[in-house]
C-alpha cells in the first residue's frame, strides 16, 4: 500500500511482513514438534529433524504462489517441511499453524507498540506536572467555557493512554491447536498433554480447547488496537486545535514547512497520527465484523484476518509512534494560553457564589485532578 | 424504527426508552444534589427538594421540543427542577448529567443482557453435556472434514459465550462529574469530595478524572457488546447451516412456518439473531469510531452515542433472547448426524496410524474438550 | 431509541415508522392484487376485495407480535387480509411485500430528504452569491494558508450538496415480486406479465429479475445516503471552526445557550447534524456489509436491513433539516473574517511574482468559481 | 501486509504500489507544467524542462523518508524536480498533485478491475445459458423452497455484475488543481485555463472548482467499490453453500486439496473470493466516512486516503478476479442438483391450482427471466 513508510515505523512494518509471518509459521511448526516429542507423540529425533527443517531459508514468493492453490502458505511449506522432517506438522491443520502465527506476530508487534505507548504516556505525564498550574480556557462544543488548566487536560489525556495500555497488555492471543475439525483426532489420547506442552513452548496462553471458528480473542485484540488508535486520534485532534492559527497555544516541533508558504508550521505528526488512527480502527473493525464463523472453519472471514490484523497492529503503532514523537517535542506557549482566556469564561463563577477575578480563581479540583492522574500512572 | 418489538424484548425496549432515560437523568440529578449535601456544598433541605422535585411527571417530548433549542434535553429539565429546587444541578453540566444516565441505562440493561446470556450458557452447557459422545461431521470451508461430536461445537459456542459475559459483565461506566469544563470549578475545593459521594450514590464505579472526552470506557462497553453480539450470530449461523434441508441434524422449535409452502420449517430465531448481531455490531461501532472527540466537550461526537449506545444494548441484548429461546428449543436429530457422516472424513486417520473404523474411533480429545468447556463454565 | 425526535424531523420520523411500514405492505398488497387483475390472474372483484381488505385497520403490535413466530410480519397481515380477500398475496413471497415497502418507505422519505436538501442549497447558493467578494483565510490542516472568500467555501459546500442530492435521486428501489423462490412460479406463464403491472401500478422501476439476494439497489441507496450525509457532515465541521471563540467569524443564529455559560453560543445546529451524520453512516454502513446474502433469500442479513434502512433514511434527513436551518440562520462576521487574516498568508505571492498588498489582491479564479458553482447549480 | 500476493493479482498490486504512485505524481507534475504552458503561465521551455526532470529515476524511500518532515512524497519530489526545472510545480499544492496521482492510480486499476468482471460477467452469462433449464431447488433462509434454474440463478449473478461495472465505470475522480488555498491564486486570472487545459492533458474530468475537501467523487467510488465486492462475495458465498458436502451440486476446478485430507476439495477460489471482498469494503468505508474533512484542506482524513483507496481498488480486483477463475472452472452436477430436489417443494402448487408433477413443471417465469438478464448485458 502506498507510502506504508511514512505513517508506520520500519520496525513495525517488518513485525507484520511476510517474513515475519514466515518466521513464526516456522516457530510454530518448531514447537508443535517439540512439544509432541514431549507428550511421546513423535520421537526427539523427528522433532529436532523438524527444527532443523525450520532453520531453513523459504522463499516467500514461491510458498505464497504455490499457496494460491489452497488457498494459505502453509500446505506448501509443510510439504517442503516433509522433505526433510517427515513428520512435521504431526497431526496438525494449517489453521493451526497461521493462527498460532498471528498470535506470535500479535505479541511481538505489540511489544513494540507498547513501547510507543509508553513514550506517550511519559510524554503526558510530564506535560501534566510541566503544566499543572497553566491556565487556559477549557473548550467545549469548540468554545471557551471556564478555565482549566494545560495540566488537566495532559492529565487525561494520560489516564486515556494508560488505560488502552493495560488493556492492550491483556489482549493477546492464545496459541492455537486442533487438528481438522477441532479434536486433535491425529494425536489420540495425548491432544491435551499436546496443547499444554504447545502452549508451554511458545510462552502462550493455552485455549480451553480450540478456537478455529470462537474468534472472541482476536475480536479482543481487534477492540483494544481500535480504542488505543481512537484514543490517540483524540489526542491529535485536540492539539491541531490547540496548534490552529488563530489559538496558538502549541506548536509541534517537527519541521511540517509548506513548499511555498515558509510560514506555516502544519502539524504534521497529528495529522498522520489521526491518519493511523482512521486506517487502523477500519482494520481492526474486520476482526469484529467477521465473528460469525461458519462451524468448524470459516470459509474467507479467518481469510481476512491476516490481512486486517497486520494493518490495525502496523498503524495502531504508526498512531503511537508519530503521537509520541508530536508530544515529546510540543511546544507549548503558556502566555498565549493565558492571554487567549476570554472575561467571560469567569461569567459562571457568580453564579455559585465564588468570587473569581482571574482564571486562576475557578480552577476547581484542576490540580487534585493532574496529582489523581499522575498517581494512577505511577501506580500502573 | 420499524418492527423493533420484533428484534428486541419489551423489557429491553423499555429499558433504553425515551422514559429510562428520562428516569436516569432524574437518578443523576438526585444523587448529585445528595452527595453535595453529604459534602457540604448544598444544605440538607436543598437536596430534599431536588429529590423531591425529581419524582415530578415531566412529559418527554415538550422536554424533546425545547431541548431542540441547546441540543440536548438536559437543560429544559433543570430548568423545571429549578423551579421547585433552586439548588438542582449545582455545578454540573449536561454532559454529567447524561453520561451519568449512560452508565445507569447500561447497567440496568447489561443485567437483561446477562439474563439472556445466561439462558444460552446455560443451552449450550445442557447440549454439550447431552451430546457430549454424539458424532458428527466436523466442517471446515464447508466441506466434511473429520468427525466431531455435536457435544464439542456446543461446547465452543458455551466457552465463547461465557467468555462474552465476562467482558460485558467488566464493562460498565463510571458516574460523570466535571462542571462545566472538568475542573468542577463550581464546586471549589469539595469537588472530588462530592465526587466520591456522587459515585457512592449511584453505586458507580468513580473515575481517576472526568472522562467528558476520553471515552474509552464507552468504546470498550461498545466493543464488548460487539464481541457478544458477533459470537451470538456465529452460532446462529451454525444452527442455519445444520437446519439447511440437505443437512437436516438440526431444526428449530418455534413454528418458523411459511404461509405458503407449509413444508418449510424456517430457522427463524437463528435468523432474527443474526439480524440483530448485524445491526448491533454497527451500532456499537459508533461507539469506536467516535473516540476523537474535541477538547473538553466534542461537538456531534457526543450526541451520536445516545442513539448508537442504545441501539447496541437493545440488539445484543435481542440477539440473545432469540438465540437463548432457539437453544432452548432446538432439536437435535442424531441419528442424520450420524448418518451424514461420509466415509471419507476417516481417509485421514490412517495417516496417522490409527485404526479408525467408525468415526467414534475417531474423536481424539472431543470429550475432554467438553469436559474442560463444562469445568470452565461452571468455574466461574 | 432515546430522543429521536431531537434529532429528526417529525416528518421524517413518521415516515419510517411503524405505521408508516404498515402502510407500505398494505399498498404493495393492494398494487399486487391489481396487477393481477390486469395480467388476468385473478378476478378484478377479487382484487377489488383485496383493495377493500387493504383499507382496514391493523394493530401493528399484534402483527409484530404474530410476527415473531415467522420472523417478520407479513405473514400475520397476510392471514387478516385472506379472511376478507382470500386471494390476496396471490403467488407472493413476504418478501416481496416487505422490499416494495422498503421501496415506498424510501421513495417517501426521500422526497423529505430532497426538500431538506435544497434549502441546503439554496442557503449555499444565497451565501456564495452575498459573500462572493468577502475576503477570509483559507485553512489548510487548520493552519492560515492564503486569502480565499466566503463565497468559494460556500460555493464548494453548494457543488457538494447539489452532487449529493443527484445522487440521492438517482437512487430508488425497484418494485420487488419473486414469489416464494424467485420464479414468480405460481403465476404461471403470466409472471413477467404480473412484474410488469405491478410495478406500474405502484410507478416504481421494474427490475429485470427478482432482486431477492441481489441487493444493490438497496446498497447504493445506502451509499447515497452516506454520501450526502458525510458531506452535511463537512459542511457542519466548518462552521464548528469557524463558530470558534478564537475565530469568531460565523455564529448560529438559533439560541444554543448554555444554562450556566449566557455568553456561550453553542453551535448546536451544526453539532446535531454531524451527530446524525455518523449515526446515518454506521446505519447505511450496514446495507452495504450485507450484500453477501445467502441464495434465494437470506437468513439474516435481509432481516437487518429495514432498521437500517429507516435509520439511514431517517438520520441523513435529520442531518440535513439542521444544517439548512442553521445555514438558513447564519451570521457571518464579514469583518472578523477579513481582520482574521495573517499578513504572512500573502508571503507565498511574491514567489510567483504577484504584488499582492492585500488579501483581496491574491483571489486568484475565486470569483470565477463562485460563478462556476452558481451556474452548475442553477444549470440542474 | 502478508500475503497480498496470495490474493491480489500482480498487475493489481503494481497498480497501486509506491512505484505508481510515484509514477502518477510526475504524470500529474508533468500535464501541470505543459497546461501552464499552454496557457501562457510559464514558457514552453520551462515545461518540457519539467517533463525531462520528470523522466528522471527517484528513490521511493529516499522520498518517503524526507516526506515523513511534511506529512507526504510530494515537498521532496518538488524539491528534487526544482533542482532541474525551477517552475515545476507552479502554483500547485502537494494535494493537487496526490489527489491527480489518485485519479491516475484509480484509472489505471478500475482498467484492470472491469477486465476481471468481464471475465466474471461472461461466465456468469455461459453458465446462464448452459443451465437455462437445469432444475435445482431455490433456498430461502437456506431452507428448499421451490424448484428454481441453475440458469436463474446465475443469471440473477449476471445482472447484478453488469449493475456494479456500470457504476464503477461511472466512477472515475476528477483532476485536481486549487493551489495553497483552492483559488489558483498563484495562477492570477488564469486559473481556470490551466485547470482546463491540465484536465484535458490528463484526460480526467474537469472539476467545477477545486474539491480539495469536497471528497464526493472518491465517496462515490468508494462506494462502487464496496458494492462491486459485496456483489461478488455474495456470488462467493452462493458457490460455497452449493459446494457443501452434502449439496455437492457445484464444485471448484482448482486444487483445493487439503494436505491431510485428500477427499477434500475445498472451494478456495469462493473462499479467497470472500476474504478479499470482506477487507475491500472495509477499506472503502474508510473513503466514506472520512468525508467530513475541515476548512480547505484535512488534517489527517486526507492522509487516510491513499492506502484505503489502494487498498479497496487491490481488494476489489482481487476478489473479482479469483470468482472469474472460480466460475470459469465451475464444474456443475445437473443429475445431482435434480436430485436433491425435495418432493415437499411442490407442495405450494396446488395451493395456486397448477398441476406440478416434476419440478419442471413448476419453474414460472424462469425462462424468461434468463432470457432478460441474458438480454440485459448484451445490451450493455
Amino acid at each position: 500500500m502506498p507510502f506504508d513508510a511514512l505513517f508506520v515505523p520500519p520496525a513495525l512494518c517488518e513485525a507484520v511482513s511476510d517474513r515475519a509471518w514466515l518466521r513464526a509459521l516456522l516457530e510454530a511448526e518448531s514447537a508443535l514438534a517439540a512439544a509432541e516429542a514431549r507428550a511421546g507423540v513423535i520421537a526427539q529425533d523427528a522433532a529436532d529433524a523438524v527444527a532443523e527443517a525450520c532453520g531453513a531459508a523459504f522463499d516467500v514468493d514461491e510458498l505464497v504462489d504455490e499457496g494460491r492453490k489452497v488457498g494459505n502458505v502453509v500446505e506448501p511449506l509443510v510439504r517442503r517441511l516433509r522433505e526433510e522432517a517427515p513428520q512435521a506438522h504431526w497431526g496438525a491443520t494449517s489453521q493451526d499453524i497461521l493462527d498460532t502465527a498471528a498470535a506470535l506476530i500479535s505479541r511481538n508487534a505489540l511489544a513494540l507498540i507498547q513501547v510507543e505507548l509508553e513514550q506517550v504516556a511519559h510524554a503526558c505525564a510530564q506535560l501534566a506536572e510541566q503544566y499543572r498550574s497553566t491556565v487556559m480556557a477549557a473548550r467545549t462544543l469548540l468554545q471557551q467555557a471556564v478555565p482549566t488548566t494545560f495540566g488537566v487536560k495532559a492529565a487525561s489525556w494520560l489516564v486515556g493512554v494508560v488505560h488502552a495500555r493495560e488493556r492492550l497488555g491483556a489482549a493477546g492471543l492464545p496459541a492455537q491447536l486442533g487438528g481438522a475439525g477441532g479434536t486433535l483426532a491425529a494425536l489420540g489420547d495425548r491432544g491435551v498433554d499436546v496443547l499444554r506442552a504447545y502452549a508451554e513452548e511458545l510462552e502462550l496462553p493455552e485455549p480451553v480447547l480450540p478456537w478455529h471458528t470462537r474468534r472472541l480473542p482476536l475480536a479482543e485484540l481487534g477492540a483494544a488496537l481500535s480504542v488505543a488508535a481512537g484514543f490517540l486520534g483524540k489526542i491529535a485532534v485536540d492539539i491541531e486545535l490547540l496548534a490552529q492559527t488563530e489559538v496558538g497555544e502549541v506548536r509541534e516541533a517537527a519541521d511540517g514547512g509548506s513548499s511555498t508558504m515558509p510560514h506555516k508550521r502544519n502539524p504534521v505528526g497529528s495529522t498522520l497520527t489521526r491518519a493511523c488512527a482512521i486506517r487502523s480502527q477500519a482494520a481492526s473493525g474486520v476482526l469484529l465484523t467477521t465473528l460469525a464463523q461458519e462451524q468448524e472453519r470459516a470459509a474467507g472471514a479467518w481469510h481476512a484476518e491476516w490481512g486486517a490484523l497486520s494493518d490495525a497492529l502496523a498503524l495502531t503503532g504508526g498512531a503511537a509512534a508519530w503521537l509520541g514523537q508530536t508530544l515529546a517535542g510540543l511546544e507549548v506557549d503558556a502566555e498565549r494560553m493565558r492571554a487567549n482566556i476570554g472575561a467571560e469564561t469567569l461569567s459562571e463563577a457568580a453564579r455559585f457564589g465564588i468570587d473569581a477575578q482571574r482564571p486562576e480563581d475557578y480552577l476547581g479540583s484542576a490540580g487534585a485532578f493532574v496529582d489523581r492522574a499522575l498517581a494512577f500512572y505511577r501506580g500502573r
